[in-house]
């Protein structure tokens, strides 16, 4: 974690092609011009805003790279991390964004959205049964600040919320009840689960967690990822959409994307692609989290959006 | 409205068709068999829960009837009303249904539902941008149950809600801030709303509410109807559409439902018309809501759910 004295020197870089306004707020925020990273690292202490890290730049002088995306695989899995480096996130307001795929997605369901657009197209007027969201079950994988702010938003439409977490805890803002996964709590609740909802990272322990077992458990959930697409074992899903277990899928991450126009996946049954959108981060975010981060570091303290590099997230 | 000792003797009639499951329901409310209605009234008092009243049973004797609509706009336009028969009506959990149905389209446009599942049915994978409902006014016209119900869930995903009454009020749940109808205020907030709800009864004083003074003192509105269709002068409503004042329709009702093939509103730029569904009443919401009216009446108390049958609702 850089010093606020190695704050106060080091040379501020970003990618070539970063928005205008973002690099304002930035420099707004460092008190400093921003630097086009060119193809060697400085010769000095420096610190990064950008998606990714050139090879180039891994290099023990890097003090902070803030990433302008929440997940970080990706970034971490390009290449060793150049320790001690710190790396922050943005987070901004995904909690929120992707609350809002979700409901949006369940709600449609519910409101027979699809069905009564096409209808509206066909100029035919023809009543449909329509449902309400209350009083069913959601089962929400990962209890951080995604999952509860999906848990939350889902509890004011007075569903029943559970989270899922490695460890059992008590008293989680959003959820009803939190089960630890792989025990019998979570097996007895994803029975009950009119919808499962991923909001996990991609680390070592999360990738293929959706697989034959955890299908087999569900009684025709409706599955959304809003986390990663290699959480899934898509054989294993592909296998519960056919058998029922699994009702229907709203998948906004795949395992690899973009998907050709011949893959699997446009051909499951029940199933909704979406295209990576629900947790989109804009400028705004970007600049908003980074300030966040160096308020935190000037003050001598560990910003809460600091990702364990070990762990992953 | 009928005394407790008058309730406790008369004769409770339904008519021919209704559900085996709500009769038993209502024959345990009122503990007494549920005869069918025939062609003429019975000699003596009588209680009456049923959709429409035939003219046979627009009689002195009836003491209470109980609609299993919310709206009785139809009801009392099918003759006048048997003074001094007490009207009351089913809301069930109408104001939660409505207003999930509400926030469904809403978060489709946001998140673009219908775009996306017609990518998929493509499949393509293209990024669409999303947004968020957050920050967004949304003006509410009625401030009953229904338009609480809206307002109260619209709130819970941060927007910020007005609602239009008669009469200006402070601390109407729901709102954020309540203005009176055709007031500098409803003006004002027309133009600044994203969204503009009816959840309007069709009474003399509603029937073309939404004409083109309301219209044009939009900016790009997308207007929802889940009140009543005799509600908006459809001219007023096409040409605000052509002209832009409102971006964009969603109507689940209309003045004359249902439309024919040809009726123009299935070629109104931007709109999607559904089938009267926002709203329905089920057989446990009418079971609930006479229960609800019967322990009232048996303690000698006026039901919430009565209407005022001179105005309307």
């Amino acid at each position: 974690m850089p010093s606020p004295a190695a704050l106060a020197h080091a040379p501020l870089l970003v990618p070539p092609g970063t928005g205008a306004s973002l690099v304002r707020a930035l420099e707004e925020t460092a008190s400093r011009p921003a630097r086009e990273a060119s193809a060697t690292a400085p010769d000095e202490p420096f610190l990064y805003v950008g998606a990714t890290l050139p090879a180039s730049l891994r290099s023990g002088r890097l003090l902070w790279f803030h990433s302008v995306n929440a997940g970080t695989d990706a970034l971490l899995a390009g290449g060793s991390w150049p320790e001690p480096a710190l790396l922050t996130r943005t987070v901004g307001r995904m909690g929120e964004r992707i609350a809002q795929y979700v409901l949006a997605w369940m709600l449609a369901e519910c409101q027979r959205v699809p069905e009564h657009t096409a209808q509206h197209a066909r100029a035919e007027w023809r009543r449909l049964p329509s449902g309400l969201v209350a009083g069913s079950t959601v089962v929400v994988h990962g209890t951080g600040r995604i999952g509860r702010a999906v848990a939350a938003l889902l509890r004011a439409c007075s569903l029943r919320t559970v989270g899922v977490g490695r460890t059992p805890r008590e008293g989680v803002p959003g959820f009803d009840r939190v089960v630890t996964a792989g025990g019998a709590g979570e097996l007895e609740e994803l029975a009950a689960a009119r919808w499962v909802v991923c909001t996990l990272p991609l680390t070592g322990a999360t990738e293929g967690f959706y697989g034959a077992g955890r299908f087999a458990a569900m009684r025709g959930a409706c599955f959304l990822n809003v986390g990663r697409g290699g959480c899934v074992d898509m054989d294993a899903l592909e296998a519960a959409l056919r058998g029922g277990s699994v009702r229907r899928a709203v998948l906004d991450v795949l395992p690899e994307e973009p998907p050709g126009p011949h893959d699997r996946v446009w051909r499951l049954p029940g199933t909704v692609v979406t295209s990576h959108s629900a947790g989109v981060t804009e400028e705004e975010d970007v600049a908003t989290d980074f300030a966040a981060c160096w308020a935190a570091l000037a003050e001598g303290r560990r910003p809460a959006l600091a990702v364990d590099t070990g762990r992953g997230y």
